[in-house]
């Protein structure tokens, strides 16, 4: 654990409190979501490690865990997207935290939209397997260009 | 595996195609956020089992999986805070969705607030301890009145 962390006492200290008590999983990780300052957006979902917050927290720019390449991860080191935080958000029992950002360039997705939900599920639908609808047809960037031979952070 | 999603074939498949092919955790679980359909503010980060995903899409309305009750979570059963789910979405590499709703009543944390996300974290703070400051201090509920003797969801 951090010594930039508080210990998790209570939940009242943990729900009403000022203090930062952030609660890790098992993986020893926190999801984090990142929205579009200007807009409200919401651009990614991933998580951080103790390292990540906190250097997060230190330089105002996003860190990540990527537990795809398992390590830490500087969002936009590769890509130039950087993202500036302008405000950093934690939730009611501080397992959870909120990123509110700049983007250069606006795009976050990796595989060249602005955001990484650009595509709808049909609600109330009957059919045997479901389907998906593109909502965002427009790429801000081409992800064969920006990242060129690494290989796509996508599991199966 | 329920039988109304695809299995995951390939990276092309998952990330710019139209079959939806959701990837759970070690845990069967996959990360749900909920943002207002009205403004687009986030309001909670949760999780969904395979039931809950298949619920939520069959009745519009949010279903979740309770991590500290073990069980699936009508959102609203207790407090009537039913979230009715105008959009859903996924996210690129289909392991994070997104439920823009409306709420009868306008809040959805179980704290009181409107959002889950009531409390900022200082960046650049060289303090040796670092201190949340809250930037919604109005309750949309009682949480004694609502909840009554429930026990808080929040786990040390």
């Amino acid at each position: 654990m951090s010594e930039k962390f508080f210990s998790r006492r209570s939940v009242e200290q943990v729900e009403e409190g000022t203090q930062l008590a952030p609660k890790f999983d098992s993986a020893g990780l926190i999801p984090a979501i990142a929205t579009d300052y200007e807009t409200g957006e919401v651009l990614m979902h991933g998580y951080m490690n103790t390292e990540a917050l906190e250097k997060t927290i230190k330089t105002g720019e996003a860190y990540y865990f990527s537990r795809s390449r398992n390590q830490l991860w500087h969002k936009g080191a590769t890509s130039g997207l950087i993202q500036t935080v302008k405000e950093l958000m934690i939730d009611d029992d501080q397992d959870c935290v909120l990123l509110k950002v700049n983007i250069v360039g606006g795009a976050s997705c990796h595989v060249g939209y602005r955001s990484c939900f650009y595509r709808r599920i049909s609600l109330r639908d009957d059919s045997s397997r479901l389907k998906l609808e593109f909502t965002d047809r427009e790429k801000v960037f081409d992800p064969k260009v920006v990242y060129r031979d690494n290989p796509s952070p996508t599991k199966l």
